[in-house]
């Protein structure tokens, strides 16, 4: 049953596309928009076209309570409203690139599919990590309606209180730990990495770590799963496995799942003989268009330039992948596109009460890439601080020394997505230190502030990287303790709650007046200030400055250092006598 | 007691501040920051210095419980943290520019004060209608510490279900409508301009009189309050009044508040001969210096350029005045600054449930300024439409013809904000209808789509500038009834419960099999198409412009259209028999 449909016209008459989900689907409709005559093809491996891949931990969690409502299309909807042949269950084995056919294999036998145009599609599939027993039926993965069905059959079997295991603490992980516990799991999350969301820089991640510390989840953050086995002995449930870490711990569960990445969907392409990236994904060029001219790809599958770094590989990620289909479309019928820019990878996550959001490089990216860069942190409220509900947004942000900003992190419980869109806004724009300084966000107490976060962020860069405001970074830590003077200017009721060992206290309000004790204090040595987020002892540093000494402020202040070094908000357990 | 400190240094060692709230404020403290030795003076005529003036309708409301919230600084705190001698109750006379003083009286007498820079931070005072009997005891403000505490004690001293009238449908009318109502008083609105926040455009003015008349407050629109005259009578409330407006209405009141906007307190500027510039702001460079070298202004009182437009005027607004003190505090210490750019007015106000923002021009400055522009409306959910809790967003951005975003204003329950901090970065950046389309916005379903509202109105700005999708607009309607054919093509559901006389109904899911069935009934006459929304509809435009016939797609759909004739909404009444 191939379409046949012939044209003079220089514009495809028959558009082929290989995958309906997210960059595929987008193509299609677009396509049909820009061309009411064309046939166009989708052709879907699975059972489910269009549906709401990002919602999935959602369902499991009880949050959506309607399956359907991840179904945003059928083929059926697809014909009636866009004149789409959408046809499920029917996967590409081929690509015949002389003759512009695909063979297509279907539950009923296998046939030829002309095309003028093609567009990949194929998106990911999950990275299978080395761990003997992944076959056991208790583990489970969270990609597809499928999987998610699995999980969810697995899930209403088990009594309260049943034990999950997660392995991955990425995105998906991390959604789908979310998900168990609201469902009243007893959840444990084993990461290879020493920080959950490996994106995610190391001083945020303890935040996260916290957070779902606090829901109960166990957290074993450094080690891999090496095997799931059967449980065995009295008293346990059918199907339950033990997860064996590197560490030798052996974690018992009742469902395990497991999300340790993806690899481009690739293969089809590969065999076709087009040209593939360092990393395994289609490449592309800014119209999506592969290395053979009636080839077009998009989505997990395909290569991107990443922004700043220019770090190549593909971005599994769902809003590039939309905009790219549309941008293929447009290509495949001859129109102008807007061309694919670098990927700038931002991302979001929400974990329990806490949402966690990146734009841009990250730091550990940028020493990767050896880029030059200043860090700031600031932990502003997310609204003015005197209106009710104020929450503290933890943001780091990250300047070429010419005042470029390179990336921004956030973590918080309000906010935090509204100031990574503006700063990944900012980053597609090139703007600088002085640009965030003057943007004019809105403001009225339930929403910001006079001075933004964002504007802060600016503020602070200006005043780093024109040497008004010399920084130390809680990673010198060791160094300036052996080596400089601490001067604390938080009060004496916060330096009660906890401070560095060996360090001076000084309320900022009373250094004016002591700036000599401190003087003698440092006996020559430089001085490091600091407060709890940064701003006091910004005052300070500036007024030991203006006394000629050494003065440099603690980055982000005791907030950023604590949560990089949790151990110093703990105090010394008192010894117990037996 | 003036302050004698003489320097041979270069930069300014006596810094004079007139005015200690948002500009004056942050100027000071900057200064300080960048010099440690300079005098700085601030001199305030109130007794309150650095309070949160937009957070006094919190107050009232009861939100902010404590009135001390509102205090930000005192001179005590301020001479401990930054050294500023700060004197309150110190009103400047005179500017010697000569000389290089500033009269200054206070309840004790009065002194000259020398500089060698002079900042004016003079903020605006309200504009005083011609109304007969603002001296009334019930007619109070609501820009000052004082007005508050006047108001709080009059609308303590009333009985629930008290009568408050409200002159001024402005951001800080609006802000006071809430917070009585939420006091439980029964609030009459009253509002020259023929909407309510006369910044937002006409189209979605009318959601939130919606909003307003849902909360029980009564609406007098394209009127003015012409006199205010004690109440007379039997039970009559000792203090009441009438308010009499100018269409004969008598509004009786327990309380009324005026806020009709403010202008420029440029009087001592104008005195001392300093430039002003048309509507009496003082004119600065973009250093923020006046044409006197040595003294500089900054906030309501003086001159900007908003940007798109090109106006030139005062534009009370705390994020600006802040920035702009901060710059000014470069400049008067010989630092660079970033300089003054043209101002967007980004704004923002919540109005019970609903919220309110605008950035750059409106529809209705680009019409003054004669700015030719394509204006695109669409109504998103504020995330993921299968996420609970997703609320419907209404927003409209004008676009010139070259692309480039001119402005942008929304309403909604949620994600109003961020949208339009996203469209504000994008404004000040310069950014094309493209660069919209290809924003990456963080996606996670709690807190957007794949394709973030923002980039559709991208894609709608590209699909209407490139002619993809030719529009008409709601405005258009009694010319598109007399000469087009209008066709509906929602659900027959959505037909039955209102539609437009005379409109041919065919859901878009028939239209491909029944396009004949418009040919005939549109007989060579344009066709007009439009769906709830204006996503379906521009489908069908589409299959339409392929099958040869002139459409058009109605911008924004059913949703504008009836948002801005709400009567379309209205089921004629039934007569009533006698």
């Amino acid at each position: 049953m191939p379409t046949t449909t012939t044209s003079s016209s220089p514009a495809p008459r028959r558009v082929v596309v290989v995958g309906g989900v997210a960059g595929g689907m987008s193509a299609a409709a677009r396509a049909r928009r820009l061309d009411e005559s064309a046939s166009i093809v989708v052709l879907e491996q699975s059972e489910y076209v269009s549906f709401a891949n990002c919602g999935l931990p959602y369902h499991l969690s009880g949050e959506i309570e309607r399956r359907d409502s991840l179904l945003l299309h059928t083929p059926e909807s697809l014909r009636a409203a866009l004149a789409l042949d959408v046809r499920t269950g029917s996967r590409v084995t081929s690509i015949d690139r002389e003759r512009r056919t695909v063979s297509v294999q279907t539950a009923d036998g296998a046939y030829e599919l002309e095309y003028d145009a093609l567009l990949l599609a194929p998106g990911a599939v999950a990275v299978r990590p080395p761990v003997d027993g992944l076959d056991l039926p208790a583990v489970h993965s969270l990609r597809t309606i499928p999987d998610l069905d699995g999980l969810l059959a697995r899930v209403g079997s088990l009594p309260a209180g049943a034990r999950a295991v997660v392995v991955g603490a990425g995105f998906i992980g991390l959604e789908a730990v979310e998900a168990l516990a609201v469902r009243g799991l007893q959840v444990e999350l084993v990461e290879l990495a020493d920080h959950v969301l490996p994106p995610l820089d190391a001083e945020l991640a303890p935040l996260l770590a916290e957070e779902l510390g606090a829901h109960g989840v166990g957290l074993h953050l450094g080690v891999s799963a090496t095997s799931v086995t059967p449980a065995t002995g009295q008293g346990t449930d059918e199907g339950s496995v033990v997860v064996t870490l590197s560490d030798g711990t052996r974690l018992p569960a009742d469902v395990v799942v497991v999300n340790v990445g993806v690899r481009p969907a690739s293969d089809l392409a590969r065999d076709a003989g087009l040209e593939l990236g360092a990393r395994g994904a289609i490449r592309v060029d800014a119209d999506q268009r592969t290395s053979d001219p009636h080839v077009w790809a998009v989505g997990d599958a395909v290569e991107v330039v990443q922004a700043v770094t220019g770090d190549v590989g593909p971005v599994p990620l769902a809003g590039p992948a939309n905009r790219q289909g549309r941008r293929a479309a447009d290509s495949m019928l001859g129109r102008r596109t807007t061309q694919q820019a670098a990927v700038l990878g931002t991302a979001i996550v929400r974990v329990f009460d806490l949402t966690a959001a990146v734009t841009g490089a990250s730091q550990a990216s940028l020493e990767r890439a050896g880029i030059p860069h200043e860090v700031v942190r600031i932990h502003p409220a997310h609204h003015a601080g005197y209106y009710p509900g104020a929450e503290q947004v933890h943001l780091v942000a990250s300047f070429a020394p010419d005042g470029r900003l390179l990336g921004a992190q956030g973590v918080g419980r309000a906010g935090v997505d509204k100031r990574i869109d503006v700063l990944a806004t900012a980053l597609r724009a090139g703007m600088t230190a002085d640009d965030l300084a003057e943007l004019e966000l809105a403001y009225a107490p339930p929403f910001g502030s006079a001075k933004d976060p964002v504007n802060m962020l600016g503020f602070v860069a200006q005043n780093v990287l024109e040497g008004t405001m010399p920084q130390w970074h809680a990673a010198d830590l060791d160094e300036v303790q052996a080596t400089a003077l601490v001067l604390d200017v938080r009060s004496r009721g916060e330096w009660a709650r906890g401070h560095l060992d060996g360090a001076l206290n000084i309320p900022h309000t009373e250094l004016r007046d002591r700036v000599d004790e401190v003087r003698t204090a440092a006996a020559g040595r430089p001085v490091a200030v600091h407060c709890a987020s940064g701003v006091r002892s910004y005052i300070a540093t500036r007024v030991l400055l203006a006394a000629g000494l050494d003065a440099r402020n603690l980055s982000g202040g005791w907030l950023t250092l604590t949560a990089a070094r949790p151990e110093l908000l703990d105090p010394t357990p008192e010894p117990v006598d037996a």
